[in-house]
């Protein structure tokens, strides 16, 4: 089922009963998956109007601009929405590692595959 | 701040209050971002055992393996986990378009930037 949200040209964030959209991270020359945030109302505007990713953390319960204290912030090149516009594709340049324990990429652990039933230990990746 | 959860090697999925994690899909061959679902234990627990990304459906209520009904389901090739255990990262070799509106990833519409106040219309990309 379409409705307009998916098929039209406005850009309606569907947020959550916490008012968040899921945003994903990626890096323009790699390709790789750098991080998973959440972003308001607020975070997108100021996302949109300065090209820094900007999210709305949690834990804070505030806006956080990325790279606010380590520097390493996050230059967004291209930002698309998806279907049902819960969820934000950033597509960006980063300063430095993503990763606040200095990975460059929040995914540094590999999950066994072909496991029954699931089980065994994360392997490192990056 | 960092935890066995962070450093450890093992599977300690963080889920949410509806016993949900974030589910991130990125197409093997493109790098593409395709969609982004979400997982509870058993879904996780499938997708390891049987390789086909196989998610919970909030709206349904239940289980859903990606392409029960239209084919296209997801092959995955290699599974990822974030720093805190809350995203997954599925890399994968997709059967066919991922969106259920027949687009070959989900995120077929940008938004606009260096806008303020952020406005103006999507723009379709894929």
């Amino acid at each position: 089922m379409t409705d307009t949200r998916e098929t039209g040209s406005d850009f309606l964030p569907k947020f959550d009963s916490a008012g968040l959209v899921t945003a994903v991270v990626t890096d323009r020359a790699s390709g790789e998956l750098l991080m998973v945030a959440h972003m308001d109302a607020a975070a997108i505007e100021v996302t949109r109007a300065t090209g820094e990713a900007t999210f709305f953390s949690r834990s804070r319960g505030r806006l956080w601009r990325k790279g606010e204290t380590s520097g390493n912030i996050l230059r967004v090149v291209e930002m698309r929405v998806d279907c049902d516009q819960d969820a934000l594709w950033l597509i960006v340049d980063p300063a430095g590692p993503a990763c606040h324990t200095g990975a460059r990429s929040c995914f540094y652990r590999g999950v066994a595959l072909g496991v029954t039933p699931a089980e065994g230990a994360l392997s490192p990746v990056v």
